[in-house]
C-alpha cells in the first residue's frame, strides 16, 4: 500500500522510507515558529535547558502578532523578551516594528514555508501551511523549545481522512465556506488527531489563499493537520518567494485512508457558524434574524489580499449600518500596502470602516475591537468559543469576508446577494 | 480697565457686562464634552441626580476615543454604557464606529466648537479649543454631570498672562516648540489657574493647527485655559464647518494682565521635553545621545493633517531605523482619509511605519504601542510623566512631528536637518 502526502512528508523528515499511522517518529523540522504569547514560554524552557544556540538561525522564526502594537505593559514585556532573544540568537526571521504581521499570513507570503516542509509552531493554527502542501501542526511551547534546540520533534503519524469536493461552487462560496461546511458535517472532533486531506476538482481550482484558509481551520475539527497537494497554482505562488529549495510530495493512488468523504459543493451555500462552536454551521438562507454590533474582516484565516478584495467587492458603493463597527485588518504589511494601492482602503473608508494595522487583534479577544456583554460580531476568524472576542456573554458568528461585509451593511447577518 | 478675551467670554456666558479675576460666576456652557473614561462617571452621577434629560441634545457631546477600538472587556463595557446613554438621550453628536476619533481633534474639525464659545470637558486637554478663540477648560466628571443637566458651570474667573511671541521662526520650529519652550520657561505650575493668552505677530501668522497645539498644552503649565484671539485665519477655518452662529471676542487694549512675557522666537530651536515633565525642555542641539525604541506621531496635540504632512516631509525617501517602532495615528477619520488621499500613507509605509486608526492610544498608556521596562519613545503627545506610555521605568520625550520623524529615522533623537 502506498502513502498519503502526510505520511510521505513525515517519512522523509524521519529519514525512513515508509511510515504508517500510529508510528512514533522523531522528525526533522524545517521551521519552528513561536509568537508573542508562546515564544516567551519556549525561551524560558530553552534557557532552563542550558542550551546556548538555536539549531538553525534561519529556521527558528519568531513573530509577535497577537497583542501588537503592544496593547499593555505585560504584552510589551513579552515582545521585549522575544526581541532580545532574537537579537542574541541572531535570528534571520524576526518580524518587528513595521514588519509585524499575523504569523500564518507572513510565513507563506515571505516564502518561509514551502511544499513538502515539516513545520511546527506553538500556535494551533500553524496547520495553515498545509494549504501549500506542507505538513504543519501546532505544538505546545515546551515542544517548541525542544525543537528550537534540536531541530527535531516527536510525532505520532496520523491517520488520514480524504475529503473530496466535487461539483460547481455557488456564488459567494469560498474556501471558508467549504471548511465551515466540512466542520459542520463532521463536528469539532470529527478529525481528532487525523490528517485532513482536501482533494477533488474544486480544490484543484481553488486559489492558494482559499487553500490556506481551509487548512487553517483543520484544527477546528480536531485535525492534526490539513493538507492539499501542491500543484501548478502552488508553484506559481511560491516560485518567486521561496527562500530555499523544497520537495513537493503527493499521495499515492493506493494510499490508505481512515475515511473518504465526498461533497457535492453545489449543495453548499455561504456558511455561518453560530455560537459557540465552529461546527454550528448553517447555510446563509437559514440564518434568520441576527442583528450585529461589529463585523471583523481579517485574521490568519481570512486576512489575505483575496479576502480583502472579496469584502471590497461587496462594500463598493455601500456603507456599514449606523453604529456597526466594521473593522478591517490586513494580515501583513505587504497586504496592507497592496490593499491601499489597489484602492481597497478607499472603498473601506467610504464604507465607514476602521482599518487596523496588521495584528491578530480581536480574533482571540486580544484588543482592537473587544465585545461588551450582550454584543454580537460576525467575523472572518476561526473560532467562536464562549468569550473568544470579549465578554463571556458576547457572541461570535463565523463567515467568509463577503458575508461579513454584507452583514456590516445590513446591520444583521445576510448574504452578499442581499446587498450587492 | 478693559477686559481680556477670556474675561469677555466668561462675562457674556454669565450674562453680566463685566467680570474680574477672582469672581465666582455661574456661566452658560456652549458644549459639555465627555469621553469613554469620564462620561461613564458623569452618566452615573446624572442618573443618581434623578435627571431625565440633558439640557440640550445638540450640546452634550460624547466621544469614545481613549481605548478605541475597544482594547478589552472593561473598555468595551464603558463605551457600551456611553453608547446607550447617547441613544437614550438622542444626542446629535456621538462619534461611534467608523466616526470615532480623538475628541479634541474631532470637535474643531466638525465645527462643534467655535470662537467665543465656553466649552467644558471632562478631559484635561479640553483647553485645546482656545486655539479658535474659545474659553475651554477641563473639569471633573461630576462637574460634567452637572453641566449635562443644567447647561451651566461654576467658574472662578482666572487672571490672565499675556505671552507675546516676536521675531522670525527658525526652520522646523512649530507651535509645539513654542508651547514647549514656554512651559520650559515658566514651569509646569507657571500659569496655575491662569489664562494663557498667546499673542504677537508670530501667533498671528501661525496656522490654526499650530494654535490648537499651543492651547492644547496650556494645562501642562497649570493654566486654566489657553487662548488666541480669533482672526481671519480662524474665520477661514470655521466658516464652512460651524454648526451654529458664534460671537468672536478680543481683548481690550487696556485689559489687565498678571504678567506679560515676551519671547524672541529667533532664540527658539526645535524643543524636546525630557522625562518626566513637559517643563524639562532642551533645544534639539542640546539633546545629546538619546537612543529610542519608538516614535509616536499623533494625539490631540499633534495628530492633525498639518502634523502628518510635517512628518511626511521628513520621512520622504527615508526609513525608520531597524527595530524602531514608528507609529502614526491620524486623529480623526477625516484626517486619516485626507492623509491617505494625499499620498502620505505611501510615504509612511515606505518608511516602515505602523498606521493606526484614530485613537488616543499610547499617549496615555492606553494601547497601540505601550512601552516595556527600559524602553524610550519620542512622541508628539503632551505628557511625559512617569509611566505615561507604559512601564514606570520607560521614558517619553516630547517633540514636534518633524523631530519625531527624524528621530525615528536616526534611531535616536535628532533634528530634521540631520536627516532631510
Amino acid at each position: 500500500m502506498g502513502m498519503t502526502i502526510t505520511e510521505k512528508i513525515l517519512a522523509a523528515h524521519a529519514g525512513v522510507s515508509k511510515v504508517s499511522p500510529g508510528d512514533l517518529i522523531m522528525a526533522r523540522v524545517d521551521v519552528a515558529l513561536g509568537n508573542d504569547i508562546t515564544a516567551p514560554i519556549a525561551i524560558k524552557a530553552f534557557r532552563e535547558s542550558g542550551a546556548k544556540k538555536v539549531f538553525d538561525k534561519d529556521r527558528v522564526i519568531l513573530v509577535p502578532d497577537h497583542f501588537v502594537p503592544n496593547k499593555d505593559i505585560a504584552s510589551a514585556m513579552q515582545v521585549k523578551l522575544v526581541r532580545e532573544f532574537a537579537r542574541e540568537q541572531e535570528l534571520t526571521w524576526f518580524f518587528d516594528a513595521g514588519e509585524m504581521g499575523v504569523e500564518h499570513a507572513l510565513l507563506p507570503e515571505q516564502g518561509l514555508v514551502l511544499p513538502g516542509d515539516l513545520v511546527i509552531g506553538a500556535d494551533s493554527h500553524t496547520c495553515t501551511y498545509g494549504g501549500l502542501g506542507a505538513f504543519s501542526t501546532g505544538v505546545g511551547s515546551t515542544d517548541l523549545a525542544a525543537a528550537m534546540i534540536t531541530g527535531e520533534v516527536w510525532l505520532r503519524v496520523p491517520e488520514s481522512i480524504r475529503f473530496v469536493y466535487e461539483g460547481t461552487l455557488n456564488p459567494w462560496v469560498e474556501g471558508k465556506d467549504l471548511i465551515l461546511y466540512t466542520i459542520g458535517d463532521i463536528g469539532v472532533d470529527g478529525a481528532l488527531y487525523q490528517a485532513m486531506e482536501f482533494t477533488g476538482p474544486v480544490i484543484e481550482a481553488l486559489s492558494v489563499e482559499g487553500r490556506l484558509t481551509m487548512a487553517n481551520m483543520a484544527i477546528e475539527a480536531g485535525g492534526k493537520n490539513g493538507i492539499i497537494a501542491p500543484d501548478a497554482l502552488t508553484e506559481a505562488f511560491v516560485q518567486d518567494r521561496a527562500v530555499r529549495d523544497y520537495t513537493p510530495f503527493h499521495s499515492d493512488p493506493d494510499a490508505g485512508y481512515a475515511r473518504v468523504i465526498t461533497y457535492d459543493v453545489g449543495n453548499i451555500e455561504p456558511q455561518v457558524a453560530f455560537p459557540h462552536l465552529p461546527e454550528n454551521t448553517r447555510g446563509i438562507s437559514e440564518v434568520g434574524e441576527v442583528v450585529i454590533d461589529q463585523a471583523v474582516i481579517g485574521s490568519c484565516t481570512n486576512g489575505r489580499i483575496e479576502d480583502l478584495r472579496s469584502a471590497a467587492r461587496v462594500l463598493t458603493g455601500n456603507r456599514a449600518a449606523k453604529g456597526v463597527r466594521l473593522i478591517v485588518i490586513p494580515a501583513t504589511p505587504t497586504i496592507y500596502r497592496q490593499a491601499m494601492d489597489e484602492g481597497l482602503f478607499e472603498i473601506f473608508m467610504n464604507a465607514g470602516a476602521i482599518i487596523s494595522p496588521p495584528t491578530c487583534g480581536p480574533c482571540l479577544g486580544g484588543h482592537m475591537g473587544i465585545l461588551a456583554k450582550g454584543e454580537r460580531a460576525i467575523a472572518t476568524t476561526n473560532r467562536n468559543f464562549v468569550g473568544r472576542m470579549g465578554h463571556p456573554e458576547s457572541e461570535v458568528y463565523l463567515s467568509n469576508p463577503a458575508v461579513a461585509a454584507a452583514s456590516a451593511i445590513a446591520g444583521k447577518i445576510v448574504g452578499p446577494d442581499r446587498v450587492a
